[in-house]
């Protein structure tokens, strides 16, 4: 009687986790959504910086939608946009690049193929003008996944991509941010989170998932500190079977606990949603502050969540919705 | 009549995924497990070169277990190993290292705390004698997790540990390597797994796991080239909930599936045993040839396994069992 019980109960429990939902929304023909970094707050704004970054972040979606909607990869959408944002000196990523310790700028950037898990990246790079296509190169034309430093500005002259000197980089308002920073003198060991990395997660129309982050890092870090955007797993992820994510925030905390990789684990072994898989990250494993973290699944799904004051976002897909933000939901 | 026959059929299968397991042998007060490459075949070598390696190991095996058995971290056993075979110049880490393609040695290692999940790692180091010990401070001494090339080597010099010129790193097998593989002039772009890298797992007696790898890299990679070793969720992961462990063998393929952290979220997520973790990703993620895992979860199992012609590696545990082995099972 009671096994019989116990049977009614669990039988309906089974076939969720069998995945028998109620019936999902229409998959998306395509899905796009761009990040330009967690922890600004809106409210601390100017009326006018927040204009220009919605207008940025609105061009950016255009040219990802354009793209998709002709029958564009998503690798090509993720790497144009994140190329516009690189260009773009009101992000950290590129022109806009934040100072280290030294005064320098070094970049770092990553992209993923979720059809053949192909990946590449570039760390500690100097003198490239786009390190999200050095990373594209890194992913096609070599065997490796990621190179540092001196090898990636080999690598990048091999490659003939464009380069720029380290003054190319320069925004007053990241030499402002760098000497407020250094003369803090603080000893404090906790990261805060860098602004202004830019991502790019899509869908397209033959079904395969991309995405891309890119980066300054953060403002007075250590010369040769990387963080998350240019490591496969931590920032950035793509898989066909799960989704494709880009990660923004302090970077270490997202290294250690694998998130770009762990939500796309969370759909493989737990059937979690997109949606409840970056929810639980951002509420369970990393702290408040940490940063925010975008994301579309195989049906384009698309998840924009951040435990910070704010996360620079904008997302579109097929049915004509398109949405541009940057302060949390109220 | 259906339902209540499918009840019986379930109810058991779930007890199974609940994880009401026939009876867990008892858990170890400690364990630990070592590798020291993937991919050599131990039917090619000499019966001396067989002799030394596994000589190394076990003095490598004998030095983790002093420091368990008298009640030491799993962190100093795991240190104190890798820098054991990082002074070996048998193992491609530390001297020993490969030749990359400019015919320089850059250096990759990283450790993780499995008790917090701190973490660090340094890659592309050229002057260091011990990266793991300087991938420890990473984590110990800075707000960061990873540092490379020039970033790591300045840091190196601020912790003031020992360095040494190019020249220590030389050994003439790795030379004649390097020549070979040069010469070979193959356009292929396929990686070969890399030999000799070295790392450790370790649980001890106050319940904390930890794990590291620390390696050379491929013979003949580009400059600036880095693999798994040095990515934490890629070549190392420790988590106290889960299990601590070290990868070795094609790093790409490591980073694109995020592969020691994946094993801690198939534990975590899926209720697998440590060795069923292991195998599936051997065998269904990674491709014949790809490398080894080694692995300890938070009761001591251990597990060592590889999908290549050998896996150099050593295991131990409180209860005595010691084992030291080159080639596959039979």
């Amino acid at each position: 009687m009671r096994s019989s019980l116990a049977c009614f109960l669990i039988l309906p429990l089974l076939a969720l986790a069998r995945g028998d939902e109620p019936a999902q929304p229409t998959p998306k023909r395509f899905a796009i959504v761009i990040h330009g970094g967690a922890g600004t707050d809106p409210a601390k704004m100017t009326k006018a910086e927040v204009a220009a970054v919605e207008a940025s972040l609105k061009k950016a979606l255009d040219i990802g939608v354009e793209e998709l909607d002709k029958g564009g990869t998503s690798l090509d959408a993720v790497e144009k946009v994140i190329r516009f944002l690189e260009d773009d000196p009101l992000f950290n990523a590129g022109k806009g690049a934040v100072f280290n310790a030294e005064g320098k700028h070094e970049l770092d950037a990553s992209i993923m193929d979720g059809r053949t898990k192909a990946c590449g990246a570039v760390a500690s790079a100097r003198t490239v003008k786009n390190p999200i296509s050095l990373a594209r190169l890194v992913m096609t034309k070599t065997k490796h996944v990621l190179l540092v430093a001196d090898g990636a500005e080999k690598f990048a002259g091999e490659m003939k991509v464009d380069r720029v000197d380290q003054q190319y980089y320069f925004t007053q308002k990241a030499y402002d941010e760098w000497q407020k920073k250094r003369t803090e003198r603080t000893s404090s060991k906790s990261a805060e989170a860098p602004k202004g990395t830019v991502g790019c997660a899509a869908l397209d129309s033959h079904g395969n998932l991309a995405a891309g982050t890119s980066t300054g890092g953060l403002t007075n870090k250590k010369a040769g500190r990387v963080g998350d955007s240019p490591i496969i797993g931590a920032g950035t992820y793509a898989d066909n079977a799960t989704c494709a994510v880009s990660c923004t925030g302090t970077g270490e905390e997202y290294i250690r606990h694998a998130v770009a990789y762990d939500i796309s684990a969370r759909l493989a072994y737990k059937g979690d949603s997109l949606k409840d898989a970056v929810h639980a990250i951002l509420t369970t494993r990393l702290k408040k502050g940490d940063g925010g973290i975008i994301a579309v699944d195989r049906l384009g799904n698309i998840t924009m969540q951040n435990n910070t004051t704010g996360l620079s976002r904008a997302a579109a897909d097929s049915s004509g919705y398109k949405e541009v933000k940057l302060g949390n939901e109220k």
